[in-house]
């Protein structure tokens, strides 16, 4: 008999606390983050097979460009993207008549105003009146004629201001905006400056943008690679996963049947959060490198680590950063200029924000509800809630989850009320 | 004009790469852990709601005493408890005898090999043959005879150390085993003592446990209640969640359907891990906690972090303590000690667990299949290949897949067989 790992008298029990009672301190729980992912991965893989069998494949290509054309031979939203330019050219052409001194500041921010309004204002009409036009087609323009509104937006204050402080000679702080670097006002105002703004994956014009050494080949290809996957997967698990959801639910929703709408609500809610996650990825990170990188703009702050929100204006505050950066450049920064509080402009920002949510999903489904308008104005009381009453691991658990049951909410009620104004109507 | 925030010249953009590339080096995704959790309770959320939807209300408590009882006027499973009383007492007189020095130690051991031989062998025939007997009573039968025979394993050889250090006087080993203590050889041969064993949330048998200095009622009121919580729960989800499943697997099953077979399965593993983990929690904190503090048995270690482990070896060692102890003391160590080498041991360990989990399925089901010994001697070959190729929480996730995926596979190969053997029987 030895001593050691071979004693057969060694002491078997000691007085000691289970690990799960509270009195044992221990606290080590890592393993439970790859149960997550583990069960994750295999209940997805599940509901997937599940839909698989059910459906069968429901991925057509031919469909998505349906989508876009409803007559071959009408392309609306394509000649709305080419008279887009019209208004490029005008906002330009105004700068440079207010850089002659040939147009007077109120001229030229009436010939904005005017020039902007009838950029919100003419393609809304023509995606209402134009029989041709699909509500994606429609949503995709407006889409375009929003970003674009925003830039030239920025494109006149920054001009602006330029003018403004070569008129006080306040050369310190024109060092920013122009002359210690390549451009100086009025040099910037050329098409060629124009339009590589146009491009360029911001909403905020600088005179002179950060610009990359040179552009890496492979880490184009790698980001090409992903927007191609991506936009086929996008497609795909729509296709697959979404619509047949989506078309279920009507029944339901028509009977306002409230546990089989919960649970079609819930049933939504994963394939459209994992949707929202695999769009932020391809546009915020996949697409909007691709452009920078063909640009070489060097900026690619796109989003921050908005994952880790514990609050719900940390989430809004990060997760879109060129529209972020534009908000507060361009409408929160002057709102406190002209003397309001914080409170007000902050609100002012969500009912901007709101506003733009709404204007693209009703018109190009030509139905006014205002649950987009709802949605984004509801997260002022909800930003007060959680930042008030939540914190850390739980106020990141209520951003989740506002995120993933709040979208397919507003997806399932203008589903719904357009399937009633459109497919009930029919059938009567 | 002022500086600051509030300054129109400041430089809007700068050089910098997006988070997600693996150029930015970050790598914070703590949010990502909440997001999994989300997600997990809302999918199972939803799933919960379209079960109660599909099959309405299940839960029915007294279909579960018809689990253990065909005909209430036969009480096989009780009578062999009962029963169970006489092996008990059958090893404290051999243990006695042998004290006394009436037996001698060939004796005392044939005498111990024969009443544990026939306590393995009386049960299983009795559930073999007698007809009322269920499988659920059969199994539960079988369970508690086989701790029994454990625990008397344990006894026998614990007492022929303490004579084996009598006779040798190697006072300084004894010392852990008896005299320095409260009671000495043979001063534990009592009932008393004996039935404390018997009942005590341990298989290894000391002449002096720890004991805990007294009850503290409101742990015992909490893990009581916890007791009769999860096993309601238990019961509740079986009924609603598990048998629905296995039903609708039959078809699919006889069919050799593989992508049907596969989707079940998946739809399987989830309610039958969270059964297996709320089942752990249930017997091995609430229930052995309980017995603990109304014995004033000091030792709760009844589990380690398994939940933690990197490899297939770390969770068989760490998820059940009181089997893992008794292996280690009465069977691999003894083993070692004659001369075997570790992997040989190691392998032995794991053929007499594959022997009793088959022991414990296969005769309450009268069915002879090798799954469960199947699934616990793959253990070694699995060990082998994750220690060998994964590392960390690529182990970890291994060592999940392996629990979430593997039970589901037995249970659904035993289902399937029991099924043909019986219900086609019945309908050919």
């Amino acid at each position: 008999v030895t001593r050691g790992p071979m004693n057969k008298g060694e002491i078997c029990h000691k007085t000691q606390e289970s690990l799960l009672s509270s009195a044992s301190g221990y606290n080590n729980y890592r393993g439970i983050l790859n149960w997550c992912v583990v069960m994750l991965v295999l209940n997805n893989a599940r509901l997937f097979l599940e839909n698989l069998l059910r459906y069968g494949v429901l991925v057509d290509p031919i469909q998505v460009i349906s989508l876009f054309l409803h007559d071959p031979y009408s392309w609306p939203a394509a000649c709305l993207l080419i008279v887009s330019n019209v208004f490029i050219l005008v906002a330009l052409y105004t700068e440079r008549q207010l850089s002659k001194g040939s147009f007077s500041e109120p001229v030229g921010f009436l010939v904005h105003c005017i020039n902007m309004a009838i950029m919100l204002t003419f393609p809304a009409a023509v995606v209402l009146l134009v029989p041709s036009m699909t509500p994606v087609g429609g949503a995709f323009v407006l889409g375009i004629y929003t970003i674009l509104f925003l830039k030239l937006y920025s494109y006149k204050d920054v001009n602006m201001w330029c003018r403004e402080l070569s008129t006080v000679k306040a050369k310190k702080l024109a060092r920013s905006l122009s002359c210690d670097r390549k451009v100086c006002y009025p040099g910037n105002l050329t098409i060629r400056d124009m339009y590589y703004f146009v491009f360029a994956p911001t909403l905020c014009y600088e005179l002179n943008f950060p610009r990359s050494p040179k552009i890496r080949t492979s880490f184009l290809l790698r980001r090409l690679f992903e927007m191609l996957f991506f936009i086929q997967l996008l497609v795909g698990l729509t296709q697959q996963w979404m619509i047949p959801i989506i078309q279920s639910s009507m029944k339901p929703l028509e009977d306002m049947d409230l546990s089989r709408m919960t649970e079609r609500l819930l049933r939504l809610a994963v394939p459209n959060h994992l949707l929202w996650l695999i769009f932020f990825y391809w546009f915020f990170h996949s697409s909007m490198n691709f452009t920078a990188e063909l640009l070489r703009f060097g900026d690619r702050q796109f989003y921050k680590d908005w994952w880790n929100s514990e609050t719900v204006t940390y989430f809004w505050q990060n997760w879109n950063i060129p529209v972020h950066k534009w908000c507060l450049r361009h409408f929160y920064k002057p709102l406190l200029r002209r003397g309001f509080s914080k409170m007000v402009s902050q609100s002012a920002v969500f009912f901007l924000s709101a506003f733009f949510h709404e204007y693209l999903v009703s018109v190009p489904l030509r139905m006014f509800r205002l649950w987009a308008f709802t949605g984004m104005m509801a997260q002022l009381p909800l930003a007060w809630f959680v930042g008030r009453f939540l914190r850390g691991n739980y106020g990141n658990a209520a951003v989740w989850i506002s995120l993933i049951i709040g979208q397919p909410f507003a997806v399932l009620m203008y589903v719904h009320d357009y399937y009633v104004l459109h497919f009930r109507q029919e059938a009567d």
